[in-house]
Formats: C-alpha cells, sequence, structure tokens
C-alpha cells in the first residue's frame, strides 16, 4: 500500500522556510530552490509524530538513562538484524545526539593525536572533521567504484605505522554506490590484519534501491567485527535532522567502555534527549514502512535525474545505487565546481554544493552534489532550470 | 491565580516509576521515596507541551541553525532583564545540550591542561567534572555562609599564577544560598583584577524565596562582566532536565568565538534538538507564571522541611534562601554521610544524597542533601520515615 505521503502536497513550503536551515529554504531567497543539504522536503512518518504527542501527553520529561531509555537498544538490534542482516547485540550501542557526534567520539576514543586514518576520496566532510578534532591526520584514498565494482588494489600502500582506523562510508556519500558482500569482506581482512578499527558510516544503509542489494560490515561473524564501530543517525531515511539522534556500535567491551567515558554521557555532559529517544525508538518500531514508501519514491527521483542530468550538454551523471543525492561530473563545461554552483544559483536559481575539498575532499572537484529528496515537481522545476544554466554555460 | 498545579493529585507515580532516572523512581524499589537527584516530581508548565505539540503537527523537524531558532535568544536576554535584571544581549547567548554541557564548553575554553580553577567547597559536582575534562585542576575553597553573609576575606590566597577560573554557583546548590549585590561585586572586582574568567552557574536562578532577593554578576556594568561566563539549564525552575537544554551567555567577542569552536555546534558534532530548543523558547516566553507558583509551593515545603528536620535530634538543617534542597547537618548523629544515607535507604526507604566527596566535594562531608520538589504528603511520608531512622540512630 502506498500512503501517497511523497506527493507534492505534502511538501509545505510555508513551514520548510520558517525552519528548514543548513543552506535550505529558510536561508535562502523565496525564489531558490535548494536542493544542497541532504535533508528531505517531507515531513517524517505520521506515527513517530504520534508518538511524540502520546508522549508530551504524560507531561514529564524528567533525566532518562545514559544508555538510552527502556527497549531502546533492544529495539535498535532487532531492527537491524531484520532489515539489514546485521549481528549486533543491545549492549554494543551507544545512543548519541546525532551521527556526527557518534564519528567524533569514535575518533576521539579511537585516535591519539598523530594518529592516521584512511579516509576515500571524495567523501563526506564529517570524517575529516571528527578525525581533525581528534588531533589525527586525515589521510586521503582516492576511491572509485567503476563496471560495478571499487577497486581496494592499492588501499594497504595507504596504511602506515602511524595509521589507526580505516574509514568506510557505507552507502557512500557522494557517490551513491554500495559494496559487495567480498569487497566489504576485503576491508574486513585488511583492518583486521593490520590490527585497526573501522568507522563504518551507515548512515545512508536505510535509502537503497532495488537493483543492488546493501551489505554491512556487521553482517560478519562477532569475531570479524569487534573492532568495527558503525555509525547511523535519523537524519537521512526517516527525515528528522533536526531532532539530533543517532547511536554509535562497538562490540569490543573495552573500546565501549572507552567510547562511553568520550561521550560523557555518565555525567551528563553528554546525552540524547528524552523526546529524541522516544522518536528513534518509534523509528524503529513503526517507521520502517514509511522507509518503504520514501525510497520507492526516491528511486523514481533518482531515475529522472539520471536521465535529465545526462541529456544535459557538458554533464555525466552516475546512477545512485543508495542515498540521494546525485554527484554528477561537470567537468566539461570547463568551469570549476564552484564556479558551476555560483552560476547555478545566482542566475538559475538553485542550490547545490560544489565539490570541493571543504565538503568533500579534494577528489571532489569537478563534480556538484544534487540532493533529490523532494517532490517530482520540485525537481522538474530546478532541472529546468539547471538545464537552462548549462546550455548557456555550454554556448559560450 | 494559583491553577494549582502542585498538588499531590498532579504527582503522577505510574509515568515517574517509567520515565524518571538518575536515582529517583524509575531506578528504585516501589517503596522508596527518591528525594534525590534535583529533579521535581511535577511535570513541566501545560504551555510548554502545547507548543511542543504544536510544533509537532507542524511535521517538520529539520537542521535547525547552529545559534538557535528565530527568535530563541532575543526572547532570553529580554526574559532575563524582565525577570533578574541581567544585561545580557542576544547575540552572547549560545543554547546548548544541557547547563552541564556549557559548564564542560566553558571549561574547556577557558582552560588550558594544568590550569587551576578555584571551586567552593562544597558545590555541585559539574564544576570539579567540567574542570577536570578540561585537564585543569579545581582549587577547593572552603565555604560557609554564616549570619547571613559570606566571607570572602581568604579568597584571595586561593589564587596562584596558575588560576585562570573562578568559579560561582548562584544560588548556590547545595548550601541553597544567595550573595548580596556588594559580595558579588567582591567577586567580580577580584576576577577583574587578578584577570579571571568567572564560570557563573545560574542553573537555580528560577528558584528563589521571597525573604532575600536574587542578584546576578550580570547586572554589573557590561565593561565588569566581559569575562564573565555565565550558565543556565531548564531542568530545575522549569522542570524538563530530559529536554537536555540550556545556554551560555559570553560577552567578549573574542572569548565567545572560542566557545563557539569548542561547541562543535558549527559542525553539527554539537547542537540542541529543535524540540528542545520550541520548549525553551516557550518556557522563556510563557512559562515564568508556573515557575511563580511552583516557588510559592516550594516555599511552603521548604519552611515544613526546615520545621520537620529541626525537630529530629541530632538534626541541624538551614533555612534556604533559594534551590529546592536541603543541606542538613548529620554530625551529632555520629554517622558518616554515606552510613546515613545507607541507613536512610535500606531500612527506611527514603533514597537522599549523602556529602561526600564525589557529589559536593571534601567539605560536604556531615551533611546529606534531600529535595524537596515533591507534593506535601510524599514529603511527609518521607520525613516520618526519616525521623524513625534519626530516632533509632540516636538511640544507639
Amino acid at each position: 500500500m502506498d500512503h501517497g505521503y511523497f506527493t507534492n502536497d505534502h511538501v509545505n513550503l510555508d513551514i520548510l522556510r520558517q525552519r528548514s536551515y543548513s543552506m535550505r529554504w529558510a536561508t535562502l531567497e523565496p525564489d531558490v530552490i535548494p536542493l544542497s543539504s541532504a535533508d528531505p522536503d517531507f515531513p517524517p512518518a505520521p506515527e513517530i509524530i504520534d508518538t511524540l504527542k502520546e508522549y508530551l501527553s504524560g507531561g514529564y520529561m524528567p533525566y532518562v538513562p545514559p544508555l538510552g531509555i527502556t527497549g531502546l537498544r533492544e529495539t535498535i538490534a532487532s531492527g537491524l538484524k531484520q532489515r539489514k542482516n546485521e549481528n549486533v547485540r543491545p549492549e554494543w550501542i551507544l545512543p548519541t545526539d546525532s551521527a556526527a557526534r557518534a564519528m567524533q567520539i569514535i575518533s576521539a576514543a579511537v585516535l591519539n593525536p598523530g594518529d592516521e586514518a584512511v579516509i576515500f576520496d571524495p567523501v563526506d566532510l564529517m570524517f575529516g572533521v571528527s578525525i581533525s578534532m581528534a588531533g589525527g591526520k586525515a589521510v586521503y584514498y582516492p576511491c572509485t567504484k567503476e563496471h560495478g565494482h571499487w577497486d581496494f588494489s592499492d588501499l594497504e600502500s595507504y596504511i602506515t605505522p602511524k595509521t589507526k582506523m580505516l574509514c568506510l562510508c557505507n552507502p557512500h556519500n557522494p557517490l551513491g554506490k554500495l559494496y559487495a558482500k567480498e569487497e566489504l569482506a576485503k576491508i574486513l581482512e585488511i583492518a583486521n590484519r593490520y590490527d585497526l578499527c573501522v568507522l563504518n558510516d551507515e548512515v545512508w544503509s536505510d535509502i537503497v534501491y532495488s537493483e543492488t542489494p546493501f551489505h554491512s560490515l556487521m553482517e560478519f561473524p562477532e569475531e570479524q567485527t569487534r573492532k568495527v564501530l558503525t555509525v547511523y543517525g535519523f537524519s537521512k531515511g526517516f527525515s528528522m535532522a533536526g531532532i539530533r539522534g543517532g547511536y554509535l556500535i562497538c562490540p569490543d567491551e573495552t573500546l565501549f567502555q572507552k567510547v562511553f567515558d568520550v561521550s560523557a554521557v555518565g555525567t551528563t555532559v553528554g546525552g540524547v534527549s528524552c523526546l529524541t529517544q522516544v522518536a528513534m525508538k518509534a523509528a524503529f518500531e513503526r517507521g520502517f514502512y514509511w522507509v518503504d514508501e520514501f525510497v520507492a519514491h526516491l528511486q523514481a527521483c533518482r531515475d529522472y535525474v539520471y536521465q535529465r542530468l545526462n541529456a544535459m550538454p557538458g554533464i555525466t551523471a552516475d546512477k545512485q545505487e543508495a542515498t540521494f543525492v546525485s554527484f554528477f561530473d561537470i567537468r566539461e563545461t570547463g568551469l570549476s565546481s564552484e564556479e558551476f554552483a555560483r552560476q547555478i544559483y545566482e542566475i538559475d536559481r538553485v542550490y547545490l554544493v560544489p565539490g570541493t575539498d571543504k565538503w568533500f575532499g579534494p577528489g571532489a572537484q569537478g563534480h556538484v552534489r544534487l540532493c533529490y529528496a523532494t517532490s517530482h515537481e520540485i525537481l522538474e522545476q530546478a532541472l529546468d532550470r539547471i538545464e537552462t544554466g548549462v546550455n548557456r554555460m555550454m554556448k559560450r
């Protein structure tokens, strides 16, 4: 059954213009369409809203346990098994106030100043940010998935005696790609052979299209995943970036204690709002049907974006296997990513994220990221504008 | 007008037993009365709940601005002027996910490893925790307020060349005391003369009784308060410990930038949930009448607790000027704080917080803290039990 939640009628621009920050509706001129931050234009599942209202009707919002409200960790662990075949015990889970915080906590727990962590290039900026907050050094590993396969043949050459962590973005943002089980086995084998932790970011793991299955490092046997530290947040698949909800998974008991100490949830310096925890639990208990309908909508958006972008002169776009962002190649326009994004914003009034060092690492140059988690109508209008801009650029 | 929110009928033990952690109802056997963590047994103002429900009806919970939702800082600044005569500009305010986090951020911004910070002894544990998280050293300044006056004559002797910060808990937890304006002037004069920052914790500043006015360091002229860093949280006066809401105030622009960087709200590693921000704004806009009624109820509780405790053999209790905790002297019982609290818990079934180093510093020994933010009926039952226990102790 399709509830019709992802039609243009469900995009409420009045509310988005009041509430949606981070380079989106509330921060831009009213004639600009933001396809920038990866934050959907659709509100979250009504069941989550209803559960929050019921909780509020009980009145009290007192101190909650540092490791999560009753049943939260069990609900997450069983949801991960059912949805993603991940082998996660409840006691390995630490609720966090965002995936970004989880990445920072893990980096601080694993790295000493001067230690190195290998990150894919390009990749989401939070890897570099969290490593640098811990005083570590991000070593960029240029990555590509071509002809359906990642080439990890030279990954080992980026490992030095100072390397303490390998970073995996699964699914990969901004490339929109998945990993085959044997590719993950290779990563795990390398990590274990060099005794490295893996920072395994699965914040995008709900947004996976029908052609290619999602595989997780946490599918592998327990004895192989002890040093895999997984991160998740409720901003993408559940469209609740503002509640600051997420969790990390750490199977190793000693390392978990370290992660717990760094998080400072035991002292109340750290912690997750009771309302956020209620929303996270409701999402896993009652929200997955909504995610499935969201993904079906996004898959149609993906196909449309792919077709439209590739029909434009000078633009080459991959077809995403996962995520709701397209990271398209603009090199034939002769413009830098910044200049392309600047013109499309200033002249054509669509806000995109340029493939710059700041956002995605040095390997992002020549690309621009477009978030398509909106209605077909808004997407069509935005792509018309981008097409106008690209035609103008190519005429010069 | 009294809405009658603070009667026994408004204490919902069924919900408290599900939701209230941190040494309270949900963590203890059902026959135990917790007068432990400073978290009220009453739900917050209905206007806050209603505002949250209205926000939720709008559906979206997207990324919010790192410095707070529209109008939040202005609302706080104007509320502080009206309620507490504090001179605070909106741009000095950084919303934080709890007062505890604000204290940690300030300590990390002000202290380098090895730096000293002078803290009162006894005082709330979060001063020591945040200083130690920053790698600093807490220097205990034994404090007493006797005959209505603090004696700060030897405060300067605790300042060394390594001292970077003076810490003030205003009102003072656990002593329940206020500061006269001239006493605050003295603190400020010393801090400015030695070029020290002041960590000014005003988390209790709403709970002030009718006899003694509240004065704040932020009443003083701007040129004197540039290095006063104030902390506030919504856990005490607004009874919303679980939402993790608070703010810090930093009038100095350079220091504010440092505080902002340490908080990591600019990177999304740090931040405050959109729902929490909505609740904080609603509290300042629509919740102060509720605080006034709460304080009126608490004042009656304070008088009752004062009378009952002092009627017990071997117990001496001060009358609080502020806060909803009594920190009573049990030395005549001949028991340590731990042993007194253990017996009252294990035999008499009331959970109190012992005056130990861990909770309040070395100067807390010989005292026990009792939180009286509950109904008269629960308080009466708890004090009956404590009286039974004390009579038993004194007979030995």
